[in-house]
């Protein structure tokens, strides 16, 4: 079994995860709502390090002030108590009907306003918990029917909407960070920005760019066929991985939400290997949803759950990565070798032109008959997983 | 019927859509090869307006110098006679056994030198030609471990390959453009660039990325279950949309290169209105595959129902533009309201945090109980579509 | 625009979609309740035929008698002043927590116990209000982890509950049949009986196989990326097509349950002209969800739009079939060819081994050269189905 | 890691798969052929048990006669020298050109004359060398448009044609099963009898469907997106899986063909753990494609993977299967109840109506409370998947 948790691990929780009662489309919920305060208790008990939420989530929509304040009061308690920290807080643009055509891109011009306002108001609270990343996740941004929705006007006011957040955060001094989530689709038909790669692409056009970047989550990628591991690094590759929503998915199909590692357990692996040994040292969020089956109980054992596979996963990953066999395997495909620049230093297209070696010598059958090992190298990963070798 | 294709419409194929020999993974060619020469005065009788190819498609892969210009006049000649075009030529970097790890992010470097010298030589003829545009289809750009390639690395080596490549278009004064095409996976299991947002996201940090935008095939998005109407919105809102390959798919699966319109009909119509009135003025090429079960007359009818197709859904996407009823639609939908930005011009953040219409007097109930209209709208254009209005 | 529907097209409607109000996974409803009395006599003005309900749809889960007995009356009340018919009813047990690990075959037996006894009472009320189809869908019937259902003993359970509830049915000589309707997941991870196939082969293990079809939902194989029209082709097939829901969806992802015409156009114009033209003659079922952007306005133009797209849908398919060119392309095709057995009247195999023109005498390479002329005939089929023709 | 295989083992293998030479839809075989008996030789050194083959991949298409024996003399004395088996044959209707619409459901009834004639020599052959299993993979049996193909009548000609070879078998006392190979498309749009379900609800409208079963591939279920476990589940519980095809993929899209165990992880577990305990004693046959990177040594690596694979799971099932730990929460999770019929001995419809505690007396609200404790489950199988216990 792998080692227990610690803060060091960076484990933080959505509160809408262990708090989500299990309503879905075809049914009401199988569970009671959880105290916010009883949340940052177990999940520190567990283990874990952070937690997060949206604005809605911690303090009912349209509460007053005062009850707004009773229940921040509360909720700061507890972390006081825990030393759990606020690593991250995000906006609901979602849930209320009136969001119902999206929220920064909603055709009618007063949602857009009070979603702005809306914003805002979570940023100043996301400030004063200490978050240093806030992130949005546009699900209703999109439509059902291409005749609904200008894409090109939808990027206009997608663009303005997060240029004006990011601005107003370096005005206030904040030293938050925005973080876009990607997501195919549901509940809309079609959302913006589906992937790890159109929200980069997007965040390129920001003025603001520099303090926007992407929090992908593993099943909304997952849900278009994709592999998680290539989106997770061009993200990191453009220094744009602010954050991560870990969790499990089986393929295009509903948004399913399971533990990290109930998934494609592959993916799983290559993905905690690229995290732990690729430069990232933001927060390990856990965004899933525990099944609809479980009481309380469960929910509890689906908290730990996701810690113990990342765990297992990362310690599988050091083990694969100090076997010999394996830097062998590696050489032999020329992994390695992938890190040296194609071109060498100051070579121009006149010198490669002048490179016989390059075109005129150079034997594309006979180096075609090169072996790369890559299924080998496949096996070895798949025993480690194991804890075959 | 919808009228017959002329020049102006700018339609272009393919070398290797009419000339596929339908050989495929489980079969051998079911049809004989085809002359470019034949294939050119073809598509000219039929209307068309340009031709397109790869490097090895018009010159077999390794020919003498003396053979490839014998083959090159040959087909120069039937471009004089008919008056056809060749708005882009692309690059194969995938057919050769020596590509199979790819060809600018090889693992192998002296794969990735061979493949830069390979298509620098296309460069010049591309230019030569007359071409435009040249695409880049990273077909072999991939793994299918994880294990076996360093994201990162080949992100680096794609960048630097691109980029000297489109710096020897520049120094040449070629005039030529590179539109990068991406797919999700197959030959490979995952492919780089997986989508037009990836391949957006990428150029935006290449040093040339000016004359660098992408080519998006409409089924190879439609591979990952994505809006290829919103993938073409975003490409052409960030004035990235190159070039086009036209085609259908019926959702993730193989690669079906189907005639355009005989895939998802309703994403046709919308692709079409959106590149007849979107702006967007460049060719119009059909990258398909005519049916294994097609002989050459069915070759030919398949080259025909291409531009049939798109003709006919942009005869309906004017009338549907055209309709009141539409219009009116459009209006309840507050579609045009979009534009509209969401700031009044010069509106800071105070000065919205202290208009009370925005949020304290805003009823977002009673907002909320607004119907868009928006299946009204499908239906509208479902019904324009099909002839029925 | 199509002519307007009439009670001998047989449009139903469940109460479900009509009155849906709108709660998803990620909000509350935006729409209020709608009374069934309403949803009877809006659809017998639109044009319907008929209307269906699950138990809790009509009568809230848990009413007592005396309410039961109200809501009821009520509801035949308007069935009578309008016309309106039951042609169907189904059974809910998917909502409830009590059956959120499934009823007929929920590892708890107290649990499939109840289940049956629901479904008994809710035969009662089928066969008091003159329905034929009795529904059955097994939403919650399924597993998110392999270890947690044995798939085998499942299907002694399912099996066990259908044989139980079929002999019921024709014990009590109620005269209606029982409908299995398929779904391969959502809510559940992976749904038991997951496309028609997978049911039809379950029924023929039946004891009760005879009283015992499907009810195909159009999305539900599109979400699988079947191709429905063979679906229902083969259920069709078998003597098993006993009711349809029809809707749209546009591949692999949530169930969307978009309007029937709204989704795979091309998939919706061939299982009409299936539906019209291949023997059946049983409802044409709506089960879709009116877009939770529309208010009730909306929602009475989404019924309205089911109707006219399936109409639109049967003129096309009427004028595809009757058009010269299309039967002269048929024929080429030798689609009718296809009616003829393969072999003669009492032709064994000796015969046909000794038929020297099989085999010895036929030459492969020749017969291969036919075309067959599929892309003519989509092209044709488009353009009808476009008005084009 | 695991234990070597041995001929108990059971493992087999296609010719075709290690002989595979890598042409794929992009670029031609980056490898050579492979002499069968050269496999034959290297298979039993690897450990498995049998060989199977494509009539076509032993004896090349359109042999004379005696150029066929001498195939088959040089391969029978490989079989004999090395003791390897030939379980199964299987036959080649896909890939001449002459099938290109199909082979036993054609439009073409004297191509479908001409593959019923091919078969029945194939039977010969299989009973020859002893097989006991004869795959028919109807990988040409489709449509790419729903116009060219009236899916009744295929259905019909179907039937004819399996039925008519099935009699053939039994008259001839060969002793053969064959097992029908679902899969939903490619090469065709769509392909008949698309998945585990359709082909057995397909077989039990058969004559003879005593000895027609299925052998469903990994792959091809998971390219629908279906659940192997499930599939297979059922498959078994009809007592019609008489083969089964191993290999793996990634979800809905091309047909992969991966090394067993390189797709989806948590199935390839809990699939070897229904063959090993579920009654399942036929042969364990891969049909996969060795990666075109890889070169001769590559390939054999590749099949000491694909049993490798097989055996480390076979291993952790067994570990799985014996902890307390996961017998506790089988027990908490009621999985072993699902055994338990539901209704008691002899109990009619009048006693389950009157067993007061199955209704009246039943509190769902209080049933509903149960925690499953399924997440628990799932992770104890991802421990013991991952050598974590």
């Amino acid at each position: 079994m792998a080692q227990a948790p610690t803060r060091e691990d960076k484990f933080s929780f959505g509160l809408w995860t262990v708090g989500w009662q299990a309503n879905d489309m075809f049914g009401p919920a199988s569970r009671g709502p959880l105290d916010p305060v009883e949340a940052v208790h177990r999940l520190s008990d567990l283990g874990a390090w952070g937690i997060t939420f949206h604005d809605d989530d911690l303090v009912p929509f349209g509460s007053a002030d005062a009850e707004r304040a009773r229940h921040l009061k509360r909720f700061q308690g507890a972390l006081d108590e825990t030393g759990l920290v606020v690593p991250m807080v995000t906006t609901n643009l979602f849930s209320h009907p009136v969001f119902k055509d999206g929220g920064l891109t909603s055709n009618d011009r007063d949602v857009r306003r009070y979603a702005l306002r809306k914003v805002l108001r979570n940023l100043d609270l996301a400030a004063e918990l200490g978050a240093s990343t806030f992130v949005l996740w546009g699900g209703r941004e999109g439509s059902e029917t291409d005749a609904a929705k200008d894409v090109r006007a939808a990027m206009d006011r997608y663009r303005e909407g997060i240029d004006f957040l990011a601005q107003y955060v370096i005005d206030q001094g904040y030293g938050l960070r925005l973080a876009l989530e990607p997501k195919p689709n549901e509940p809309r038909g079609d959302i913006l920005l589906p992937t790890v790669g159109h929200a980069l692409a997007f965040i390129s056009t920001l003025d603001n760019h520099e303090i926007v970047g992407v929090n992908p989550e593993v099943g909304h990628e997952q849900m278009a066929g994709l592999n998680i591991v290539h989106g997770i690094g061009q993200a990191l590759w453009q220094g744009k991985l602010f954050h991560i929503d870990l969790n499990g998915q089986r393929g295009p199909r509903f948004d399913q939400d399971l533990v990290f590692g109930h998934g494609d357990v592959l993916s799983s692996f290559f993905l905690v290997d690229l995290l732990e040994h690729g430069g990232y040292d933001g927060p390990r969020h856990f965004d899933y949803k525990p099944l609809r089956t479980e009481n309380m109980d469960g929910v509890w054992a689906s908290a730990e759950a996701n810690m113990a596979s990342y765990l297992l996963f990362a310690e599988r990953s050091r083990a694969f990565r100090a076997d010999p066999d394996v830097r062998a395997a590696l050489d032999a495909a020329l992994v390695p070798e992938l890190a040296t620049p194609t071109l060498g230093e100051g070579e121009t297209a006149a010198d490669l032109l002048a490179d016989r070696s390059a075109f005129e010598d150079f034997d594309p059958d006979k180096a075609a008959e090169r072996g790369y090992g890559f299924i080998r190298l496949s096996q070895l990963a798949l025993e480690h997983l194991t804890g075959g070798r």
